[in-house]
């Protein structure tokens, strides 16, 4: 038996999230077939971050066992030839038995793009959240030097409940603007649900001058979803990569 | 009556090309049955340029005339609520009765983006071709000089028959790299028929080291399509803009 990790790359367009659903194609859905018909027998892989419907993936993370003897450099390759378009596994490599996606330390990194222009792009639609309304970047990079850090993101989530902590820290949030394309890029050791998207909708009302910059720090101490923006579409965000921290 | 000047964006992937077909929607079918609803009169757009199947615009120029009274610059507002979201109007504005989007001396600017990294990105595959064998951008350059200034194109072309000249002229071919993303920019007075993405294809035999950056000023002197690299997929190809000089 061996445990392999794969980085996988995925538009989100056309399917129903990463997680198995019981109607609907996911990624792990096709993971899981394409994986089993390779290797000949059943697989079930556990992904490291479990996307929305609609966000896409340059380096998401799934790991399963098998007993296969193809070695785990080349499933990358064979993988590919069997995966739709919108799926490509990027890297294949055998990782230690106690490898665990989820419950190791990492860093993930997301981006939020807006577009921010007088009218939609139609070769952008599928990877960006058109807006309108014109948005300041300098307020924006105002407001997110008050996340960066430990806080309790209570605030910036939804389902908190389902969660034993809210508490979590942003090494760096950093708005880009580059022509009619604002990148809102931020880097985490975990990240709570919807709380990238959160983020990126209360950073919107901040660019267009409902909420001051200042307004970051009092909407952490409410500690109450309702007093955020809103959460801004899947589409937008894009999961970049996820660094496991070596053991010390 | 007044005519109007439309600056159309569109995603390529999901039309039969601009032009109308007996079979199968086009960019051409969808402005002209939507401008009629709108309009409440049959319209009939005359194109700029016309674009193949998967090929993608920001600014391709449709040109109609209309009895209807609302104003020119209002109609892209309104279109952008009726059109599928894969089809944009970027600008309407109305033009002197003897504008033609043809007829007009004009400098067209296209872009072929060729994506050169080992495993294919899901959410760039509809932009842009992906190439695996890595490219040398310096001797592609260096083919590139070659093409620019007024040349007969006879080699880049297919359906030259067509034409009554082959000779066009190229302000500037610029071959740019952003990270994995190697661009193609060509800026010229006219383009023959699947010029552009022959260009791209040769370059790329270059770029690969199958011909010398030197072979290009060989390959025009014989006036044979079959002595140039592949016809380089659409998807890869978008027309940025076209410029209608002002008439002196």
């Amino acid at each position: 038996m061996k445990r392999v990790k794969l980085t996988v790359a995925y538009d989100g367009t056309n399917y129903c999230g990463w997680q198995i659903q019981p109607n609907g194609v996911t990624i792990e859905s096709e993971l899981n077939r394409h994986l089993s018909e390779l290797l000949q027998e059943p697989i079930r892989v556990i992904g490291a971050s479990r996307t929305d419907a609609g966000v896409h993936a340059l380096g998401n993370v799934a790991v399963f066992d098998t007993e296969a003897r193809m070695p785990a450099e080349k499933i990358s390759y064979a993988m590919n030839t069997r995966l739709p378009a919108d799926i490509r596994v990027q890297d294949s490599c055998q990782v230690p038995d106690d490898f665990h996606p989820r419950f190791c330390e990492t860093r993930k990194t997301y981006l939020y793009q807006i577009l921010n222009r007088r009218f939609p792009d139609p070769t952008r639609r599928l990877y960006s959240y058109f807006y309108y309304y014109p948005l300041d970047v300098e307020k924006m990079r105002e407001a997110a030097v008050h996340l960066t850090g430990e806080h309790d993101f209570a605030s910036l989530c939804t389902h908190k409940e389902e969660v034993e902590s809210t508490v979590r820290r942003i090494y760096s949030l950093d708005v880009e603007k580059k022509d009619d394309m604002i990148g809102i890029r931020v880097c985490g050791n975990g990240f709570l649900y919807h709380m990238v998207r959160i983020i990126a909708g209360t950073l919107i009302r901040v660019g267009s001058g409902y909420y001051p910059p200042e307004y970051m720090a009092e909407l952490l101490e409410k500690k109450d979803r309702n007093f955020a923006g809103e959460t801004a579409p899947p589409q937008g965000l894009t999961l970049l990569k996820i660094d496991y921290l070596a053991a010390r």
